[in-house]
């Protein structure tokens, strides 16, 4: 019993440590409640069910973007009361992952949730004759022994605890890279979902692979939380947000993009008739090895290296790998790239956080609808 | 896609020929619902929710016996409305185990359900001055493609689908034995507290294992359902019940009871102070010993042959392993022995269902409280 508390409070230290000043979250008075732990959430959600109301969480991991915004947008639009949830979780992030370097920005996550509540209430008072639209009432923003109350949270592949495994899927894609993710995506969401009792929950397409395993997992486990997925949010150019895009800088950032241009050239293909994995990959292959060579063609202060890990052409509720696209069924196109620490720099150089020697992974996938 | 669907129909005829003749719900009326499917069930919870009534849940795999209706007994006492379900959950049973022999007895349990709630009406109307008892409103006994709905359940240790898994404690005991046993137990309850949405779920001591394993899931994925545990029932000799008792047949029974005799007798060690594994566990192998030598002196047409499995002082919570008990925790002395098929029989002898030649694992447990 002992020894575990022990290692507990040591990972509870580390992860402390880690965070950075403005991570923890204070005692500020807000447009919302802010709930650090569950009792008080089932009371909440209590009083809101016996009002009728209804509640829409938005699981998130803080470092708030646009797209998480267009969530809760979508959330009020479709609840009268949204819960955002802001919880860094440990069991998603593999042992040699970037759990202590995560991003953690509470006062401008609060800030933007303020920002957005007074934007939600002005349409309130515009629209009068629509149905009410909903607000943020509570940020939950539980500690990490909240959230694993008895063994302290394992990223090892064999580590012991609580969990919820959705195979084969989990296995693919993503999760070839990074073995024990969706163990932990489906894990943390299982215990949310149970503590908010929530009648909808938020997700955005960009993570399209968590998007899948989260709705086997809903219908496998008949958790009563319908799941609606919102549409990926992008950058003018089309580079899709990601809390990890503040890691990039200017270089990586523009280069970066190659993803996101590989898979729109797929698309075309597809959108143009085709049915077949060699005609489809091939259009996105060409795309990437363009941008590489060019990239190699540079020097060590001008070019961003990248390495593609994945493009994948898959079925949208198996995930498995597809020779032929189903018209009825249509596909998910996702891919991921590695983008290489920078080489070097020039004085001045927007390198991003870590001033440019983070390596960034970033993913990003189409949706091929089905056709009539 | 099409694969599965066609193992899984394979797997759904398979259970249904093992299935006795007697095994499936039919449409007679009751006077509780029975209940086939997700929607109707969440119908019934909702109207239950709005007429502020409470729920509480009795999983069972049938073959109900005073065990089972005890536990519905403190269900009704406790909530207003009972929820009993029936499902031969196939993901607890490992490849080589008994699913296909289990006993499946629906006619049985319905009039015995009946009976139950008769006693209940009954007991409502003696005593009118003090709440009135709940009764079973409903049996709900879900088909394995509703409970399993994506891949057909696998009882392979390294078989695909969603599921719980509760380490280290799932290994431990009886886990060791039965190696996918905790994982099935923990998914289905984790999908049956979904469904039912129950105010309190109630479990027997006699599976002492489950209840561990099943509150700490509750605990860790925060499961809006409070645990209840009833006590171990027993024939008049001190046999715990058990659905697979009836496998038994007068010797193996007889000399079966040796399991609850040894706990017994290390139960009396530690009433009378002592604290030490050693002492404890010793007091309960010698009365194995004792009666196994006992049995190997006898003729193959009289013996009844059993090895024990284990018998184990662990930690209430960890279930790991004692030296000493500590007295401010208290401990569990549990065992399982695994009774053999009978070696010869004579003619007209009471051998149990299947002739004697099933071989039968008996489990029982002592809570060992503890000391003020």
């Amino acid at each position: 019993m002992f020894t575990w508390r022990r290692q507990f409070s040591q990972t509870a230290t580390l992860l402390k440590t880690a965070a950075m000043a403005s991570s923890t979250p204070n005692t500020k008075a807000h447009s919302f409640q802010v709930i650090r732990d569950v009792p008080p959430l089932r009371t909440l959600r209590r009083e809101l069910l016996l009002s009728n109301r209804t509640v829409g969480l938005v699981p998130t991991m803080g470092a708030l973007h646009e797209g998480h915004l267009s969530l809760i947008r979508q959330a009020a639009a479709e609840n009268t009361d949204v819960i955002v949830s802001i919880f860094v979780n440990p069991t998603q992030f593999g042992v040699n992952e970037d759990l202590s370097s995560y991003p953690r920005t509470w006062d401008s996550d609060v800030a933007q949730l303020e920002a957005l509540n007074a934007e939600l209430a002005t349409q309130q008072t515009q629209t009068p004759n629509e149905n009410p639209r909903g607000k943020i009432t509570a940020v939950l923003a539980p500690t990490a022994q909240t959230m694993y109350p008895t063994l302290p949270p394992s990223s090892a592949e064999d580590g012991d605890g609580s969990f919820v495994t959705i195979t084969p899927i989990a296995r693919k894609l993503e999760g070839a890279a990074r073995p024990v993710f969706f163990r932990g995506v489906a894990t943390v969401c299982m215990k949310l979902f149970n503590i908010v009792g929530a009648d909808r929950a938020y997700f955005g397409q960009k993570d399209v692979q968590q998007t899948v395993v989260v709705r086997r997992m809903v219908a496998d486990f008949h958790v009563p939380t319908e799941i609606k997925i919102g549409p990926t949010v992008r950058e003018q150019d089309g580079l899709a947000m990601s809390s990890r895009n503040v890691y990039l800088g200017a270089r990586r950032r523009g280069v970066g993009l190659v993803l996101f241009r590989a898979l729109k050239a797929a698309e075309e293909k597809y959108a143009a008739g085709s049915l077949r994995r060699g005609e489809i990959l091939d259009a996105a292959n060409r795309v990437t090895q363009r941008v590489l060579a060019e990239q190699q063609g540079l020097g060590p202060a001008e070019r961003a290296l990248f390495e593609v890990d994945y493009i994948s052409l898959a079925d949208p509720d198996t995930l498995d790998e597809l020779d032929t696209v189903d018209p009825r069924r249509g596909a998910i196109l996702s891919g991921a790239i590695k983008m290489a620490p920078l080489e070097e720099s020039t004085p001045g150089e927007d390198c991003g956080l870590g001033e440019g020697k983070v390596p960034v992974r970033l993913i990003d996938n189409l949706i091929f609808p089905p056709r009539e």
